[in-house]
């Protein structure tokens, strides 16, 4: 699973060296997943217009050894179609955008070396990329008005502007589950139209005609935002927390007013929101599957990553140890992830546990 | 004198806490002394096309108070033009460049802060400003064909691209000085041409036509490269390290190797370039002073400012610090800038000390 870095620089902006290591692989994987589509989008709008020069827009980048490889797969997927039509090169806009505390000087210094790698991989006849930094949330504005063709983001749009509103009666729990009542599930999807709707509408703004987006978001097959699949992984921390109430070490009303700002969508309620707000057509629409574990399988990996439990709570610390450091403080956060990793090396151990992927290709009309 | 903050971080990508502040006064002073040529600039570029979107480069931002200054005024000077037109707002494109080793993490950080002030400023029907960090030598391309309105930079294009080479004969100095022989203020002059011409060609197919630049940089009056107004400064330094070579502090051979990266032309040298490159019409060129002491005349400043001595070698050693230390060593810094800072105190003392800037208002044809 990939949550991490994205997440937690998109949320906080500052992460551990090993969420970087634990993140190559796990990223790595989803990009695998979703390049078919990512190809076939900036096939399809290279192709439909043959631009001079194409802006290509990271929308939460992170900071970490993949920041910058789905956007050098998609110039080279450029490359490679107009080598094919003997086209001159186009010259590449990049535009890496995240939070303001995500760690752009990191992505700047690495810039060098990945910049010669690359245009060693694509020959000299091809142009330059020119590459910037955009802090800001992509829930609003970030970019002048039709000057992008393609938009792509990763792991980083299920996270909500802020905590919903109204999850008063959300007691127990620290985002939706089976034993929220409705107005807790109601509240936690109003905040997720509100928020998509707007980062569809400003794209708009900014995207060509004809311009393009693939969007891949941790989200849930079922038409229930309570369901397992999108809500479990947050109940075991839950568990991992009610458990510290129980014991005295946390206070109750502390547990109950911490809420994950988090929204897994369905794939219908994403076709939903872009066709409610009118500017996009869908090109594809798809879901696919990825274990808690991302090293699962894996058979060229030291012994500690053979520890399921260890490797998803030490992902989900990266995402979740600065939402619970700031509303618990730093005194309980090493007990509640030692939890958290025997309660999720339990529940691995007895059924199949994985995250569900939303992924959308769009095009502006 | 304002070298401090923007060239350290330009060279080196890292200043202290002390360096912004003082480098505030200072920055100011330039800023205001150059702002009619700016303003003009600006002001013919938005009445000679009205661009929707306006898209300005700061070449050589570093990071610090000033950082956003000047583009905040170039903005405000905008939106008053439009608003005695009675024109809708143009949307504000801001690429804020330096070496990757800038701080573009603070700056970042501080963007949020800014842009509620700045739209407060200018009111609610004032087009959005979007910031984009732009890492690269500006002796190179950094933005895509056409995709520029104003380029401005400040106290940057003073520092070369590299230490000129065959500088071999250049013994006891630590850049051009009376004492130079002629190879040496070839090797310094070729250098500077070399970059100067790369710099213009490079903007030139970035900015659009009738786009304009303003530049300001540590210059000479004098037609001679050697003569005192740009060198003297280097050539106090110079003799602090001779002193410490003569004491057996540093090695002779240490010191014959170190050389500043840095040439102060004069409006002709200037001139010729730009007429060779010929991409470009000048608009203005013209020449003012500084003193050494950005705090001469101040009368609000606490006692410790009042010490020029003090306050230049401070300055000096924010600019020069990382060079020696990178040649020289950790060891000796602090006693070089004790000496240098009683040097200089003495020729305050005793003679008008001031820096030169060639202000150059340019026009892409």
């Amino acid at each position: 699973m990939d949550m991490e870095v994205g997440q937690v620089l998109h949320m906080n902006g500052g992460v551990g060296e090993t969420s970087y290591a634990n993140n190559s692989l796990v990223q790595q994987k989803v990009i695998t997943m979703t390049k078919p589509i990512t190809e076939d989008a900036i096939t399809k709008l290279y192709c439909s217009s043959y631009p001079v020069a194409i802006a290509i827009a990271d929308l939460g980048c992170s900071s970490g050894p993949n920041t910058l490889f789905v956007v050098s797969e998609l110039i080279k997927a450029v490359d490679s179609l107009r080598r094919k039509m003997s086209r001159k090169s186009p010259e590449y806009q990049v535009f890496l955008n995240d939070l303001p505390g995500n760690d752009f000087n990191t992505i700047f210094r690495s810039l060098s070396v990945f910049q010669n790698k690359l245009s060693k991989q694509l020959g000299p006849d091809s142009g330059p990329c020119f590459f910037t930094g955009v802090p800001g949330s992509f829930y609003g504005r970030l970019f002048k008005k039709n000057s992008l063709h393609f938009v792509h983001s990763s792991y980083s749009l299920q996270w909500l502007s802020q905590v919903p509103k109204g999850l008063e009666n959300n007691k127990g729990n620290i985002y939706m589950a089976s034993t929220s009542p409705p107005d807790v599930l109601k509240a936690y999807h109003e905040q997720f139209q509100q928020d998509f709707f707007l980062f569809l509408k400003c794209r708009s703004e900014e995207l060509v005609d004809g311009g393009r987006m693939v969007l891949t978001v941790l989200g849930r097959r079922n038409d229930d935002p309570s369901s397992k699949e999108g809500c479990y992984i947050w109940e075991l921390l839950a568990t991992a927390l009610n458990d510290m109430v129980l014991e005295g070490t946390i206070e109750k009303e502390k547990l109950n007013s911490f809420n994950i700002p988090q929204y897994t969508p369905s794939p219908v309620e994403v076709k939903y929101e872009v066709s409610k707000e009118g500017s996009f057509s869908i090109d594809r629409l798809e879901v696919t599957e990825v274990n808690w574990n991302a090293y699962q399988n894996e058979t060229d990996i030291s012994d500690a990553f053979k520890d399921g439990g260890y490797n998803v709570a030490k992902c989900m610390r990266a995402v979740a140890e600065p939402l619970i450091v700031s509303h618990f403080g730093e005194a309980i956060v090493d007990q509640v992830f030692q939890r958290y990793r025997e309660i999720i090396a339990d529940r691995m151990s007895k059924e199949k546990t994985e995250f569900v992927n939303v992924i959308v290709s769009l095009v502006k009309d």
